[in-house]
C-alpha cells in the first residue's frame, strides 16, 4: 500500500480519463466529490459533451464517526469490489457494475447511480416501491444462496471464507451492534427522553441471552458471503430499478443478518411514522405499504432460495427430506433476531437512522423510539420460537396500537 | 514448493545432524523409516551414542487408502507443525515437541515418542489408563477455549480461521463421514454379514436429517482450532503420559467433532470387546472402565472448560447468566452426535478400525458391528435431545443387554 494517496479532484479525473472504452479521448471531463469523508472519497466523474459519469470510490484510512477518528484498513476496498463482482455475477442487474479497481490506491471506478435515490430518504418522504420486495429478495436468495455449502463447490467456498476475513469491519459490528448497546457504554448515544426504557435494555438479562446467541452466530457461522451492513442507506433505487451498494463489511457469516438488516430498516421507518405521516390515515396506509412489503420480502426469498436448491442443490445430503424445511425455519429464526439488534442499535447505539433522528416534534420522536426499541427487543427475544413473518408483522402492529 | 523431494534415509540423517543442540558433533546416527507409506515418510533417527532420538515426518504429494492413490496437498505438513505448536504453548506435556519445521521439504522435526504406545493397540490388549481422562479431557477444554471466541482475541482468532483454511483435508472428512455411509457409494466397505442393518442406515430418512444438521455444522460452524482427526490412532499414551499427534486435519470447526472423535473410539472398542474379551465378567469389566472413562472425559473437560471462561472469558457477552449453561449443552449435543458419525463411518464405511476388524471370531465380529452400528444411530438420532452424558452411557449399555 506505499503507493497509496488520497486523490485530489484532477488526479481522479486524470485517472477516469485512462480507464479504455469509457470516456471520449481529449473531451473535457468534471469531478464533484459528494463523499461525506467520514470512511471515503466518492468523485462524481461526468463528461458534459456525452452525459456520460462514473463514480470513483478511495477508502479513506480512517474512519470518523460522530467526530471520532480511528484508523481503517484500506483492505476493505479489496473486499468491496470483490464482493461487489461476485453479486453482479450473481444478480447483474441489482448492484452498480464495477469497471476497474486499483488496489495500491483502494480505489473502485464503477456505475454512475445519480439517477436513483437512497432509498431511506425515499421511505422518509413515504415513496412506495412495488418491485423493492422481488428485487431485494431475489438479491437475498441468490447471493446468499450460491455463496454458501448449498450452492458452491464446497472447497472453492472455503477459500472464498480466506478471502473475506474481514477482522476490523467485523468488529465494528460486534461492537456496535452486539455488545455496547446492551451496556452503559460510552459508544450509545442514549436519547435523555427514552433513558428508562435503554436502562431496562441494559438490565435485561434474558434479552442478553438471546443477543450472546446471536453474537456468537455473528462470530462464528460462515453460512454465506453476506454483504454485512444491508441497511436502506446501502440501498438506491428508483420505481424501476433497486441497486445494493456499499458491500465493504461483507465477510462469511450467517444469511439471517442480511435479511434481518433489511427488515430492521423497514420497521425502523414503520416506527418513525409516528412523525412523517401527516394524519392516522395515511400512515396506517403507509405501515401496511411496510408490512406488505416485509411479507413479500420473506416469501419472494423463501420461494425463490427454495427453487434454487431444488434445482442447483450441490450437496446430496441437504436433498434428504425434512432438511430444507428446517433450514428455512431457522433462517427465519435468525432473520427475527438480526432484525431486532439492528434495530435496538439504531435507538441508542452510536449510530442511529434518519427516519427517527429527524423527526422535528420531539414527542413523536420519543413514540418512534420507544416503539422501535419494543419491537426490536421483542423481536430479539421470541427469535428462537418464531415460526412465521406473520409473528413479525403482529409483533409491529401490537406495539403501535 | 519446488525444491520438495522425499527424502532418503541417508538425507533424513543429514538433515538430522544440522539441527542444533540436539546431537553431538560427528556422532553415528541411525535411521528407520517406520511410517505406513500411505501418506508420510517417518525416520525415527537415534544416536547409539547417548540414546538420544527424533522424529522426522514428511508429508507425501499423494494418499494412498486401500490401493487407491490420489494427490494431496503438502500444505497440510504446515497446518499439522502450526497446529502442534500452538496445542503445545496450551497444554505442553498433551503433544510432542516441534523442534523444526522445513516448508520446502513438508518436513517436521519433533519428539520420539517410541516409549509410548498408540492408544488403540493398548485398548486392544484391554490396558486401564487412568489418567487419560483428565488428560484428554484438558487438552480438549484447552485446546477448544483459548482458540475460540471465549478464550482469544476475536480480531486474531479470524486471522487464525484463514491460515487454517484446510480444503482438502476436510473433503476428505466431508465425503467419508458425512455421506458415503448413508448411501450405497462404492467407497463403502460393507461387511457382508451386516448388510441388513447398513441397508437399514441407507433407507433411514430420519437418520439422514441430523447427519444433515451435523454434517452443515461441521461445513459452516467455525468455533475452534479442533484436532479434526482425534481418534485412538492419534494418541500415544503410556501410563503416566499422553500424547495427541497428527493435528493435519486441523482446521476452525465444531469443538463436539474433537470430543465425540474421543468417546466414539472408546465405543468402538466397547463394543469390540464382544470378541477381546476372554469372559463375561471380564469383558462387563472393561466396559464399565471404557464408560467410566467417557463420564470423566466429560466431567472434566466440562469443569475444567468452565473453569477457564469464568477466569479467562474475553467476551463481555459470554458472561450473561444462563449463556454458559446453554453453551455446554449444546457442546454436549454435537458430542453426541459427532461421536454417532465417527462410529457409524468406522463400521462400513472407507476406513474402519483395528478394534473390530481384527476380531477373529467371525460372530463375534458381526455382534460387535451391529452393536456399534446401534450406538452410533441411536447418539445421531437423539443427539438434539441429549441434556446429559449419562444418556450416552445408558445408550452404549443398553445396546450390549
Amino acid at each position: 500500500m506505499s503507493a497509496y494517496r488520497a486523490l485530489t479532484e484532477a488526479e481522479a479525473i486524470d485517472y477516469a480519463r485512462q480507464i479504455p472504452d469509457l470516456f471520449q479521448k481529449d473531451s473535457e471531463l468534471t469531478s464533484r466529490e459528494i463523499g461525506d469523508g467520514n470512511l471515503n472519497l466518492v468523485f462524481h466523474i461526468s463528461e458534459p459533451s456525452t452525459g456520460k459519469s462514473i463514480i470513483l470510490k478511495q477508502a479513506l484510512p480512517y474512519a470518523k464517526v460522530v467526530g471520532e477518528s480511528w484508523p481503517l484498513t484500506l483492505d476493505r476496498a479489496r473486499i468491496e469490489s470483490e464482493a461487489l463482482m461476485i453479486q453482479e455475477s450473481l444478480c447483474p442487474d441489482l448492484v452498480p457494475h464495477v469497471h476497474a479497481y486499483e488496489p495500491e490506491l483502494a480505489l473502485t471506478v464503477m456505475q454512475d447511480l445519480s439517477d436513483h435515490v437512497i432509498m431511506r430518504r425515499g421511505l422518509m418522504e413515504r415513496n412506495k416501491y412495488p418491485l423493492f420486495a422481488s428485487h431485494i429478495g431475489t438479491f437475498l436468495a441468490r447471493t446468499l444462496f450460491y455463496t454458501s455449502d448449498l450452492g458452491m463447490n464446497q472447497q472453492d467456498k472455503k477459500e472464498q471464507v480466506k478471502r473475506f476475513i474481514n477482522p476490523e469491519l467485523c468488529k465494528i459490528t460486534e461492537d456496535l451492534i452486539f455488545d455496547d448497546p446492551y451496556t452503559d457504554s460510552p459508544n450509545n448515544n442514549v436519547p435523555p427522553a427514552i433513558r428508562d426504557a435503554v436502562e431496562a435494555v441494559w438490565k435485561d438479562t434474558e434479552l442478553h441471552l438471546e443477543v450472546a446467541i446471536l453474537r456468537e452466530k455473528f462470530l462464528t457461522q460462515a453460512q454465506a458471503l453476506i454483504h454485512g451492513d444491508l441497511h436502506t442507506g446501502s440501498i438506491f433505487i428508483k420505481p424501476d430499478s433497486t441497486k445494493v451498494i456499499d458491500p465493504e463489511f461483507a465477510y462469511y457469516g450467517p444469511m439471517g443478518f442480511d435479511i434481518g438488516a433489511v427488515l430492521a430498516n423497514l420497521l425502523l421507518n414503520y416506527a418513525a411514522q409516528e412523525g412523517w405521516s401527516p394524519d392516522a390515515a395515511s400512515r396506517q396506509d403507509y405501515r401496511n405499504y411496510l408490512t406488505q412489503t416485509i411479507r413479500d420480502i420473506w416469501k419472494k426469498f423463501d420461494s425463490e432460495f427454495r427453487a434454487l436448491w431444488d434445482e442447483h442443490g450441490v450437496d446430496r445430503m441437504s436433498k434428504t427430506p425434512g432438511y430444507q424445511d428446517l433450514y428455512m425455519k431457522r433462517l427465519l429464526q435468525d432473520t427475527f433476531g438480526y432484525a431486532g439488534c439492528k434495530i435496538v442499535r439504531r435507538v441508542h447505539g452510536l449510530a442511529q437512522v434518519a427516519d427517527i433522528n429527524k423527526l422535528e416534534d420531539e414527542a413523536a420522536k420519543e413514540r418512534a423510539q420507544r416503539i422501535a426499541l419494543a419491537i426490536g427487543t421483542t423481536l430479539i427475544k421470541s427469535h428462537r420460537k418464531a415460526e412465521s413473518i406473520e409473528q413479525m408483522i403482529e409483533i409491529a402492529e401490537k406495539n403501535v396500537s
